[in-house]
Parts: C-alpha cells; structure tokens; sequence
C-alpha cells in the first residue's frame, strides 16, 4: 500500500473540504446568522490547516496508485468528509450529539436523507439556521458526483492512474470511460451535474418557490439526497414544483454517460441503451400499479392527476434514491407499500447519482439467471450473457454475482445488528434497506413522516457505516478493514 | 423431451402413491374410523388405476433420459401427489375447501409444516381421525427423503440415467454419489433414514410418550416436517421428550453421506466435514445468543436448562426448517427473532431432509465472496475456492451464486403476489420465507401458535408453490414452466 499518496491525497481532500465551506459561510454572513458563521469558519479555517500540514510533511515521488490504494483513499476520504463535515453541527449546538451530528452527514454525503432531526426542530432551524440547512443539503450535491471525482477534476496532474479512483468511487458494475483521460470525463460529468442543477433551480423558482427553497431542494435532487427544508416535505409546494422536481428526481437517476452522448450529437446510440428503457419501464408499470391501488384504496386521492402525481413522485423517490416525500406513504395499502420496497432494492442507472443495486445490475443478474437456467436444460448449448449489445466478460457476470451475494450479507448483517433495537420488524428491516441503498425514508417508525432520532446511538453508527457500504459499493470500507492489505509491503 | 417416459414415470409414481395410502388405511381400521377410511381406499383404488392406465397405454423403448426429463419428472412427481394426496381430506370432510388440501398436502411433501388447521380443530381431529394426522404426518416422512428417491429404490432397473432423477430431488450444490449406481445409494439413504426414524420412536415410547404420538413425531422429525398433533405443539411434552426432538431434528439436519460414511467405518473422513462443523459452530453460537436473551427478557425462563432447551430447540427446528415449537418464540425479544429469522434461511446440511440455502451453499458463497474480494486487493493473485478440502469448480460456484440469486427475486416476487393482503409487513414477510425455506412458522399472524388459515386462497396457492420452489430447488419447476423445455424435439 502506498501509504504516503493516500495521506496526501486526504491532505488535497481536507483542503477542499474548507473550500466547500465557503459556500454555507457565505450564506450564513447573507442570512447574519453569527453562531454558524462562527462554526463554520473555525471548521474550515482548521480542516485547510490540518490538510496543509499532511500536503507539507508527507512527500512522495511515487505518484502511482493501484486498485488498493483506489479503494483506501475512496473509504478514508468519505469517512473523513462526514466526521469532519459534522462538526459545525455541533460547534453551532444545532446538533449537540456528535454522533448524531455524524449520522446526519453521513446521510448527506452519501445522498441517503435519512434524518434525526425531528419535525418541530426542522421547522425551528428553517427559521433561524438556514445555513445549516443550506450545508446539509451541499453534502448531498458534492456527494452525488462523488468527492474525488471533483478533486481529479481540478486539480491538475493529480495523478498517473486516477481512473482507479473513479472506478472505486463511481457506482455500478463497469465504468465507461467517456474520453481517455479520467480527468476530462471528470470534468464533463461535472458541467453536466452543474447545468442540470441550475436548470432545475430556475424552473423551481418560476414556479415562485422562495429562492432558498429551491437551491436547497435542487442541490437534493442532483445528488439524489433528500433532506427536506420544512416538515411538510415537498407536500407543501404547488403540483408545479412537485412535477419539476419528481421529473429532475427521474433524470438526476439516469447514467450521466446518456446525457454526455447527447451532448456529442449521438443521440441515437443514447437512445439505444437498454438500461435506460428498463429504467423507465420499471418507473411506468410501478406507477402504474400504484396509481390503480391508491386511487381505490385511499378516499384522499380525488382525480387521476392527483393519484398519478403521488404515485409517480413517489415512485421517482424511491428509484432514484432520493428520498423526498409528497405523501405519507406508510399509509399507502400494502401492495404500493411493497412495490416501493421492492424498488429500493432495484434504485436507479448505474453512473447516475442514485443508490441501490442499479438497473443494470439488476438487468445482469437476471440475464446470468436465464443462461444458467438455459444451460441447465440444453447442457451442450453454448451462450454469453450480453448487454446493451456487447458480449459481457465472465469476470464481469461473476462480480456482479458476488456483489448481490455480498450485499445481501451485509443487509442481514446490519438488521442483525440492530435487531435488539424495540422497534418492530417493519421499522428495523426498512432502515436497514432505506440506508443501506441510501434511499432516505423507511417505513413505520421511520416512514416519511417519521425520524431516526429514536434509535441509539450504537444503532446511529451501524446505519452510518451501512450508507457508506451502500454508496461505496462495499469493497473500498473492506478494503480498509482487511489485514490483507496492509501486511503485504508493495504487493500490488 | 422424452415425454413418453415423463407420462410412465408417472403412472409408477400413482402406484407408489396407492402404496403408501395403505399405512392410514391400516390405521383407519385400527381406530375404527370409518369415513376417513372411505376416503383413503377411494383415492388409493383411483390413484392404482389410474397409474396402471398410464403404464398400459403408453409404452417406450427409449427409457434413456436427460437433465431436462430429471427436472420434468421430479416437478410433475410432487405436483401430482400433492394434488391426489389432498383428496382424502376433501372426502371425508376433514378439510373442506380443496385449496386449503393442497395446500396442506404440498406443505406436508415439501416438509415445511406450515398449517391452515385452526387449534381447536386440530385437537379436534386428534380424538375423532387419527389416521388423518397419520397421513398428514406420513407426507413428511415421504417428502423428506424424496419420492423418487424411494421409488428408484424399491423399481428395479428403472432407467439407465437415475443419477438425473436424483440430482433433481435431491436438496443441496452437488449430490454425492455415495456408490456407482444410485440406485443402490438410494437404498442405502432410505435404510438409514428408517433406522434413524425407528430409533426416535423407541426412545419416545420410553420416555410415556403415547405410542400414537411418537410415531406421527418421529415421521414429522425425520421429515424435518413440523405438523403437531394437538394445539399445544411439542410444549406439551417432558422435557425428555422434547429433548429427544430436538437431538434428532438437529440430526435429520445432517448430510446423510455422514452416516454412510460412519456405517462403513470410515468415520474420521466423516468427522473432517467441514459443513458438519459449520452446522454445529452456527447452532452453537445461535443457542448461546439466545439463551442470554430470553433469560434475561422473558421472565417465565427461570432456570439456565430452562432456557437453554427451549433456544436449543427452537434453534434446532428453525435450522433443520422443521418447524415444531416448544415455546411461542413470536413473543421472544427482537435480537432472539432476528437470530431465528437469519437460521431461516440458512437452513441444513445438504444431502439431509432439511430446506432453506443449505449450510453448505452459505459456505461457498461467502468463500466465493471473500476470493473475490481478495482478487480485488490483489488483482495479480490467482486462488481457488476450495470446500471439504478440495478445490472447487467454478462451474459449481456460478452456480451456487445464479442460485442465491434465483432464490432471492422469487422470494421477493412471492412477497409481491401476496402483498395485497391486508397483514402487516412482519406476517407476510416471514410466510413467504417460512414457506420458501419450508420451515413452517413465521412470525406476527403466522407464528408458531397461529396458521395460515386467514390468507385467501390465492395466497395459499402463491405460497404453496413457493413451498414448492423450495423443495425442488427452483429449477425443476421453471423446466417444466418454460416454452424452450417442450419446444425443441430431441435437443437434448
């Protein structure tokens, strides 16, 4: 393991971290909120200290990272993000506990949205920290696109082999390297992320939603997030805004490397992409689906539109893994209740900001089933799995395979964990699913309209550490916790 | 397809079927039961003719048969004694609805154990049609070997390829071979399975079990079944008697190789299994979890050798997915629910009556698992899997993991299927896996001391096939469902 390039990597990391604070100091001096500017600055002034001081002491002339060294610096980094990331939370006293502080940056920068603020006090902080509310939802955009991928996009020359930190920071199975250089695809996919955002931003506040609001709720539909502004969720805003942002939800879902290929004029080989029309064949039948069952069951559901709007708000939530909520969904009927639970599973595109397994994925494992099942009946046949046209390669089958074997460890795990807790087996199998594919909002006890300041604090740190695995896609936290990769000196 | 010698194979599997009939019939004249007797000889004279049509009207030469007529036989084997061995309960009146028969009788084969009977009828039919619970009970001890097992060992030269057959029903990743010809390794494994099954009758007998009792226990033990024969489940026995259980439910668990390889005295080749050792290290550390739990949380535990057989118990029946209850573990704390819920799905040792993934099955996906990781550490590094001290093929690897993944969407689309019911996210949940990994009780409205007799009968049917898709093992089922099995004329 090159030690001294992770080290330093994380000194590059903190110093952008103090730069990302910028952003919520400015708001705090807009809105003249003195505590959090105060906490903010302190948290910025020693996190670009701290990531000087390892850029000053540490050096190293060998610059080359492996795959090893990929995943280290991907783990540290996004544990260093959310511990120091939390402080001005407590620094302010906005969010006493530590633990719960870190919980909630978590949360935001792996775009879960699952929050331990209750309702009364969201409300409290919209009026009197909007800063606060303003970082919250900035962690959520910066993780989204994912840290390092900003790091690669400017620094310049980070350096030799920075595709093995894309690789282990960017979800879903295979990465597509949009042009030779990490660094450019980098910042391609950055333009995109920012013009989408700021499209959204405009069209929200046509619709006369109060400026904030809309950043702020912009910044969490990019990164798929979800943390709410006020206690209502979005249920308060005009259908308008509802229609924007479940659209924006949908597409922040969608693999970037579509929008990238439109850009370049090669909208017919985007619109080839059979991730992309699963995606939205999925959304539709579960739409679908739900609208019937809601529209039948639920006396609140008057006309079609509005049952279509919630249905497909939610539907959008939940695949792209955002989080944000236009209706009490626990009080759905069971059907629609299992439909998006289901969904949580499946989340959105690979190369999107959304969690979950990814479409794709899911398309592969299905596909490896039906050959092996193939195979099984027609022993001498020989078949390849093939996807979006290609033939995929064996180890590509295998470690999607393992991936699913090996997430469905950790979800038992983590339910296992947390199962001493007194909530019932709804409320502790949906947060283990809702963090762990960093959706946001569970059921029952921590529905939409529900929190996760019940849990303790031991339960706080498994659900932390259960988004993590969700958002990294498991192997760069065991890449970290395995003596394996530490004993060996420059096995590579 | 060699549909000619699928149709044969059927017919011999009716006659079998009026074979087995005799032993309630013999009791019905034991206990003077008149109505029940009826309807056992009714369905018995039917089930022989219409088994000796088959055979006299369809006549082949090729009795050569492949994978494909393995799989083909094996589903249409269990559909149809389940849907004829449902018959007498719907004559005589013991349970009305057919649909709740089927479900009864596909719940006895598969072993699962799980019930529509209320209490109060089932220790209603417990004075009034003992031959009844016989047979109820008697489906376990039939399923739990195989039925097609038992017939390739008791036809003699049934056809060239048996091995096929065997694989098919057979539980587990690979079937060994415990001699050349499996017609005689089926002999061997029915011997030992009615020794065993004779031993736990006499051993309940001694400890003033009636001799009633002892026989329907043993059957449903050895099955690895679970039907009670009064209200009260096996709590209302001694603490010897219950002890008894327990040991041999944890012994049906066991690969039966185990007890062939101790029965020719090769018992330190026996004693290396490491599935055997993993079986015991899980229910070793799952009792221990258990037993501090509820000595600590349920005060009706006084005693240490209280708590320790009631864990040990519920332990044994979750893992070897019998199903019997000593104690109404619905009511146990959340961490002692969660324990037994994980064992759910772990299951047994494969090549023993037991369901769920196979102990041996969870040990090659997390070694599977865990070579990936390295190889993700280490990309240059080249290992094999290697299980009971040899390596293992990637081959059987792919498709331990296409299982576990095959496993998971059914599970997850049974919960779908039943997601209208009006029963809260616990019940539905643990049915479906109680029933996938033929278990017998769940939780919540399904529990040990509740039935299933509240679900509609589109449930029941759903849940019976996935009680079904259990058993088999997926595979033989969708053979027969899928159009490319019965397209394509000789293909083999």
């Amino acid at each position: 393991m090159n030690k001294r390039m992770v080290l330093r990597t994380l000194g590059v990391v903190l110093r952008i971290l103090s730069l990302l604070l910028v952003l919520p100091i400015i708001t705090a001096i807009c809105y003249g909120e003195k505590r959090e500017l105060f906490s903010f600055a302190c948290v910025a002034a020693g996190s670009f200290f701290a990531g000087s001081l390892l850029l000053i002491f540490i050096k190293t002339k060998n610059t080359v990272i492996y795959a090893k060294e990929g995943f280290a610096i991907t783990a540290f980094t996004w544990i260093i993000m959310a511990a120091v990331g939390a402080l001005p939370f407590v620094i302010s006293g906005v969010i006493p506990s530590y633990v719960d502080a870190f919980f909630e940056t978590v949360s935001g920068f792996t775009t879960t949205g699952s929050s331990i603020l209750e309702s009364l006090k969201l409300d409290d902080l919209y009026q009197t920290s909007k800063s606060m509310l303003l970082w919250r939802s900035f962690t959520h955009w910066v993780g989204g696109m994912g840290v390092l991928v900003f790091v690669m996009a400017i620094i310049p020359n980070f350096t030799d082999r920075s595709i093995h930190i894309m690789r282990a920071e960017m979800p879903g199975p295979v990465i597509g390297k949009l042009l030779p250089k990490a660094k450019s695809t980098s910042r391609i996919l950055y333009v995109i992320y920012i013009a989408l955002t700021l499209l959204q931003m405009v069209l929200l506040c046509a619709g006369n939603m109060p400026l904030f609001d809309s950043i702020v709720l912009s910044f969490g539909t990019a990164g798929t997030g979800g943390f709410a502004v006020t206690s209502s969720g979005i249920g308060g805003y005009s259908p308008y805004c509802q229609w924007v942002i479940a659209v924006f939800m949908f597409v922040f879902g969608v693999n970037f490397n579509l929008y990238f290929l439109v850009l370049i004029r090669r909208v017919r080989t985007a619109v080839k992409s059979s991730e992309l029309w699963c995606y939205i064949a999925i959304a539709a039948v579960s739409t679908t689906i739900i609208t019937a069952n809601i529209m039948t069951k639920i006396p609140e559901m008057k006309t079609f539109s509005e049952a279509v709007r919630h249905a497909f708000f939610q539907v959008g939530t939940i695949m792209s893994t955002t989080g944000y909520a236009t209706a009490d969904f626990d009080a759905w009927p069971n059907l629609s209740k299992a439909v998006l639970f289901l969904l949580m599973f499946c989340g959105g595109c690979a190369g999107s900001t959304a969690g979950g397994l990814k479409v794709s994925r899911v398309i592969m494992l299905f596909k490896a089933v039906a050959k092996e099942i193939r195979q099984m009946i027609f022993p001498r046949s020989v078949s390849k799995v093939r996807f979006e046209g290609k033939p995929v390669d064996d180890s590509i089958i295998r470690s999607v395979s393992s991936y699913f074997v090996i997430y469905m460890i950790c979800l038992l795990g983590a339910f296992l964990l947390i199962a001493f807790e007194p909530f019932d087996f709804e409320t502790n199998v949906s947060a283990v699913v809702t963090c762990f594919n960093n959706v946001g909002p569970g059921f029952s006890a921590v529905g939409p309209m529900a929190n996760f300041a019940s849990y303790t604090d031991f339960s706080k740190i498994v659900l932390s550490f259960a988004m993590l695995l969700g958002r990294l896609e498991i192997f760069p936290l065991i890449v970290i916790f395995s003596p394996h990769s530490w004993i060996k000196k420059n096995n590579k």
